[in-house]
């Protein structure tokens, strides 16, 4: 094992009805309030009456921003940080997905500064202090609900970066699977692949670990087990129970014990995809995982062979790749950029993108060659 | 699943030389310590000095109470609490075992007050603030380093109890593979059957958690697949590393996800063996463990032959608690009260113990029948 610290002091409620909580546990910080949040989805779902009753309860004054897109901008974070600053408020609150949680961790930070959040991207400035940020989950995807890390995207500077910091922790997360309930079938998918690939990236990452590669597998046959059955019985609560919890787990911490860190390699590809083409980030990583693989079978064999035994009952690495391409065609989720309606005539561009990225893994390093390759391996093979 | 919290505020530093961090994490609490150890052991194997140098380093003011038992009892946390009261200590460093650190943890919330600790345990009065505690972990076991419960025993009242509370959490845990290496066979092999049974009564406990199960049996098989080699080779690091992570992981809260809490029958009935004849808490779960299971057997057949299929590739419950009989010898745990000296003759005193402690479950309640039964499958079988 590497050397390392086990850290996570975000409370987590979670089960059916636990929003009843909600209210007290917001007055403990105040009752001034930024309610963050995205789409019209949790008008029209009922969650945000819900919420919108408990801050009643406690006699809050709330301030909205509900503006943040399902790929975050550097902009709608800042304005929302300014509305926060200006009023004062005690508490932040996320109702979301991935994009406004980490939308929120980010105004949370800012909101007792005066310059941009890109700054906190770019390194040129380091947070000190945040506004507590609670949150409810709407989407079982990103674990954003119990980990430090956000990502945020930048169109002037052509970047879409992954970035964390001690102080961005929520202070509680808030997860009843009903509100995933009306989740649509494709981005129910894509939160499935998105947990998948989260384990993955940690089991890539430096360090012979061995509890914490068991409980990678572990998470990862509960995607297996229960995702294909969701995707077929959207409404079933036990199964949006076990798709939520195994989201939370394959991105607090506990697959990271004894590592260094995760790789991340596919993630920094998969954000570029984004980034250029505006694709779900679930969406992404089922493109750039059998790649990545394909290009490191004769670098971690046995890694990925491993794997393979784990999970599919397969013997060799080529067979782990093509089960993994399987499932994630299972799911429905897209293998080849053409999927997603990317063309041959993107490559160049691509290609600049990755490169100005300084797409790499952290444990495996990417070289511009290998990236090249990954590339060519996104699109189908030609004969 | 049922509704479920997950939180764990504890920072655990873990691996190789880690210690050189506990000077400087001390210090942001402030520099008046009360040092609270056991047996002069940490004096010899050069713990205790390691330690000194970082209180050293701070020009900590330190308050020494080394009097700690292995079944610890409320006398020496009073007299230690004093210590800290009369002395005003910023912060509670513990240095040692699962008694010790047990002990620093009520030590930590009755500083505060003035009266006895025992009154937490019985029920006549609630904490409400703590002196943070600061522990370093010398034997890999309990799982007391990363959670907020605590045992004490009390001779006055023949009570030897269990309890928690929030504030009990260690601020900061330091887990160095290296000082467990002078760990005596026995020792070791008693913290490795304390984890495989706290995994037990965890999986035991009232919720259908597939994840959790998985996260059980992960840990239980990290056990069994380290730690009869850690037997054949104490001065391991690797292996020493790999029980002491997987003894951490096994109590502290990953396990208890989806459910209402653990079974914790078995402890009950250990507690009250260790509390009569002073046997160490391991080894009164060995002897425990497979006379709940036969009980049990009926009344929940397809929870234990799942352990059995998972942990040993058997198919019947019977089966399965013969292996689970044959790995605790393997490790050379007792699995009958005669293996640690008690005969028949203490049969009474033990039931009359067990039904004054009121040794039950908290999910599958054991009745006073059950309690005479589970004794007696205890001793050895007579035909």
């Amino acid at each position: 094992m590497e050397n390392f610290i086990l850290y996570n002091p975000t409370k987590l409620h979670f089960g059916k009805d636990i929003i009843s909580d909600l209210g007290k546990t917001i007055a403990t910080f105040g009752n001034k309030v930024l309610l963050v949040y995205g789409k019209n989805s949790i008008k029209e779902n009922g969650i945000y009456n819900l919420v919108k009753t408990q801050l009643k309860s406690i006699n809050a004054e709330v301030f909205e921003y509900g503006g943040i897109k399902s790929n975050p901008v550097v902009e709608d974070v800042d304005y929302a940080a300014r509305l926060g600053r200006n009023n004062n408020v005690d508490v932040v609150l996320a109702v979301g997905g991935g994009s406004v949680i980490d939308s929120a961790k980010i105004i949370s930070i800012s909101i007792p500064v005066s310059h941009s959040a890109w700054d906190f991207y770019s390194g040129l400035k380091k947070p000190s202090k945040a506004i507590p940020l609670v949150a409810v989950l709407t989407l079982a995807a990103t674990g954003t609900e119990m980990n430090p890390y956000a990502v945020l995207q930048n169109h002037k500077t052509k970047q879409k970066l992954g970035w964390g910091n001690q102080l961005c922790y929520p202070k509680h997360s808030f997860l009843d699977p009903q509100f995933t309930v009306s989740v649509p079938r494709n981005y129910t998918t894509y939160g499935i692949a998105d947990l998948v690939t989260h384990c993955l990236e940690a089991y890539f990452g430096k360090g012979d670990a061995s509890l914490s590669d068991r409980i990678v597998i572990s998470i990862i046959k509960e995607a297996m087990d229960y995702g294909p059955a969701l995707l077929q019985d959207l409404k079933n609560y036990e199964l949006r129970e076990k798709i939520m919890y195994a989201a939370t787990l394959a991105l607090n911490g506990i697959t990271m014990a004894g590592r260094t860190g995760g790789d991340w390699g596919v993630h920094d590809i998969g954000h570029v995809l984004s980034l250029l083409y505006d694709i779900p980030h679930g969406a992404s990583l089922t493109i750039a995982y059998p790649a990545w693989m394909k290009i490191m079978k004769d670098r971690i064999p046995e890694r990925i062979s491993n794997l393979g035994k784990e999970l599919f009952d397969v013997d060799t690495y080529s067979e782990t790749i093509i089960r993994f391409e399987e499932f994630f065609r299972q799911i429905e989720c897209p293998v080849r950029l053409e999927d997603v309606g990317i063309t041959i005539q993107n490559r160049e561009q691509i290609f600049d993108t990755l490169a100005l990225n300084k797409a790499s893994g952290m444990n495996h390093k990417l070289s511009t060659d290998d990236l090249k390759v990954i590339l060519d391996l996104m699109y189908t093979e030609r004969n």
